[in-house]
């Protein structure tokens, strides 16, 4: 196990009604800027149960905080907050209107440009204070010290980590995510999912609780996926669900363990150069991640056959191949494609793909820092 | 799940050689009073690391914290911090020195009689801050806001629990381990794991991720226990088994689901009247609890066989008993007994046992609040 540094501070308020105790956890004379997204929290309630708890504070909103939240709509909430002295943010919504949020509070307080919070790596040095009403379970940014922001007009896209970036609170209420649509459920699972693969599928490193929690939430996302995915309204099912989003990428799994991480970078430039959701990308990409690097990874991708899907009959490399398409099989029984074709992607994206990630400067990714162009571009061809 | 609250602030040093970054916890004009037991910390250099990471604080020492922290003692050093003015604790030891550093820090600002801090129940308003460095893996005080006391002129022991007494940082370096007595690394396996099963053996509440994190835990105890009880420079099975002990009472794997604690609530009472330590008490008492709760348990003894000692076979009660007889098996491998023979304990002392309990306000006890004093009677009786 490595030496390492865990906190987090964020306190959760998890169950049904919870909504209405966010008074207690915002300084009473507190201006509050309520932040959302394009408006869903007004079709299921979760907008009035939020007003109505914040109905004697003094209150400012902002909508419209998109998927993959942009730089130049969260500058517009930045100038709200500067110039009404805002000074506690409350995002209501998925994990872009959260991520969205976290630039908000760095970027209010910040005196250079900006974009340079996410694009110097620099130490954040203040932020304004957050909550989280949180109506997606998929990033774990309810109860993590991350955000990712894009940036359309330069083809960028940034994440931003530090302590200041924490919510004060979040409240995970079940039934507030009842009216996700479908799709976005099943992303969110894929999401978790790969969350926890990042931290755990890379070489033996003598940790073997946290390969177990890691272990815990695949095996409980593998349960109750499907059943939260057809049974939106299934309140165990999805509380379970939605309390395995925040313990994959809480911080408490990586703990001491070498990470990842080359699925989601890769990830970041289909999003820019093609649209597609985070989860989707994740979806191709980690099947054949596990592919190309299977002689790296070999031990742990054994383990995990054996521990998650119960795989312990064969040779090493059919075992392999199995955990490999047990993944796929699980992606796609919540509704996401693993494969590019699925998105009418093909062979000839590849040069554009491997050029960004070298603007970008992604190179070399992975637990071993060893994925080079040419390992990326196996990764790309055995996703099409 | 049922709705919960959870949040835990304490910042986590872990690994070789972190004594030495405390300085950057401690607020840097801080008076500290250094807290620690008997002198065992001057033998194995961990003393003189916190002196020297100290060297630029003005320092007091308080030393002679003793096993099961004894309110009088504990008040010496309340006179200390109240004459000196001093504004920063740092506990220096195992679960007994943090736990009367916890108490010392609630009391040192308390304006009314402080046993009424123990004894009153109610919320506290104020504490000191705190640090650990921690010398002996097990209670998990280290990461919790909770601490024990006893006050044997009156025969009492009383639990305080608070968000006040977290600590604000706590070092977990294996090698300032490494020179613990085989005995307490034996304690503390057992401790820790008992603490796991208070949480988990219950009756099932449709929350398989908590149950999959507990189960995690305690596979991982098995694993590494035995290891690093006849291996204690083993710095890898030390570095789990320390994780373990944190994380087996963090309030992580307990959050939204129901709770026993009926072993320790007896347990504290033969530590009162025979001496016996803590792990001790629960290693006798558990597999009668588990064998006496049969009925009220059985789905979770069942789960707890297959998932932890991976018993699968044999009729329902003949699994539960096999499940019994493997937790006796693991207790005793790390030297510690199961049967209250072993510290000649015999049915003679029942009646005072059943008679403290009740004095103190005990029954009923259990996660369904239906033990009574003949169900432990049962228990008693069982652990002969």
């Amino acid at each position: 196990m490595f030496n390492f540094t865990f906190q987090n501070p964020t306190k959760i308020l998890f169950g049904k009604g919870q909504i209405a105790n966010i008074t207690s956890e915002i300084p009473k004379n507190a201006k509050v800027l309520m932040t959302y997204g394009e408006g869903s929290i007004k079709n299921n309630g979760v907008y009035d149960q939020a007003k109505s708890a914040l109905a004697h504070y003094t209150l400012f909103e902002f909508a419209g905080i998109e998927p993959n939240p942009e730089y130049d709509t969260l500058m517009q909430a930045v100038k709200i907050v500067q110039h009404e002295n805002i000074d506690f943010l409350l995002a209501v919504g998925g994990g872009s209107v959260a991520d969205g949020t976290k630039f908000i509070a760095a970027a209010s307080l910040y005196a250079g440009h900006p974009w340079e919070i996410l694009a110097s790596g620099k130490p954040l040095s203040k932020a304004l204070p957050l909550g989280v009403v949180l109506t997606l379970p998929a990033t774990g940014t309810e109860m993590n010290g991350n955000c990712v922001v894009s940036h359309s007009a330069i083809n960028e896209k940034r994440a931003l980590r530090s302590p200041l970036i924490y919510p004060q609170f979040s409240v995970l209420d079940p039934e507030a995510t009842y009216s996700v649509p479908l799709k976005q459920i099943g992303n969110g699972i894929v999401d978790s999912f790969v969350h926890v693969v990042e931290q755990y599928l890379t070489y033996p490193s003598q940790a073997p609780l946290q390969d177990r929690f890691a272990e815990s939430i695949m095996q409980t996302l593998i349960e109750v996926g499907p059943i939260t995915y057809h049974n939106p309204h299934d309140y165990d099912a999805r509380s379970s669900f939605m309390w395995c989003t925040t313990m994959a990428l809480n911080g408490l799994i990586g703990v001491g363990v070498p990470q990842d991480w080359s699925t989601h970078i890769m990830g970041y430039e289909l999003t820019i150069s093609y649209g597609l959701d985070h989860a989707q990308t994740l979806a191709v990409l980690l099947p054949s991640v596990m592919h190309v690097k299977r002689q790296q990874k070999q031990e742990k991708l054994l383990q995990y056959g054996e521990r998650v899907f119960g795989i312990t009959q064969g040779s090493i490399e059919s075992r392999i191949d199995h955990a490999i398409s047990k993944t796929r099989e699980f992606f796609e029984s919540v509704g996401v494609p693993t494969r590019l074709s699925a998105y009418n992607i093909t062979a000839a994206a590849i040069p554009q793909f491997l050029q960004q990630l070298e603007e970008h400067g992604r190179f070399p990714l992975g637990e071993h820092r060893d994925m080079d162009r040419a390992a990326v571009q196996r990764v790309f061809e055995n996703s099409l």
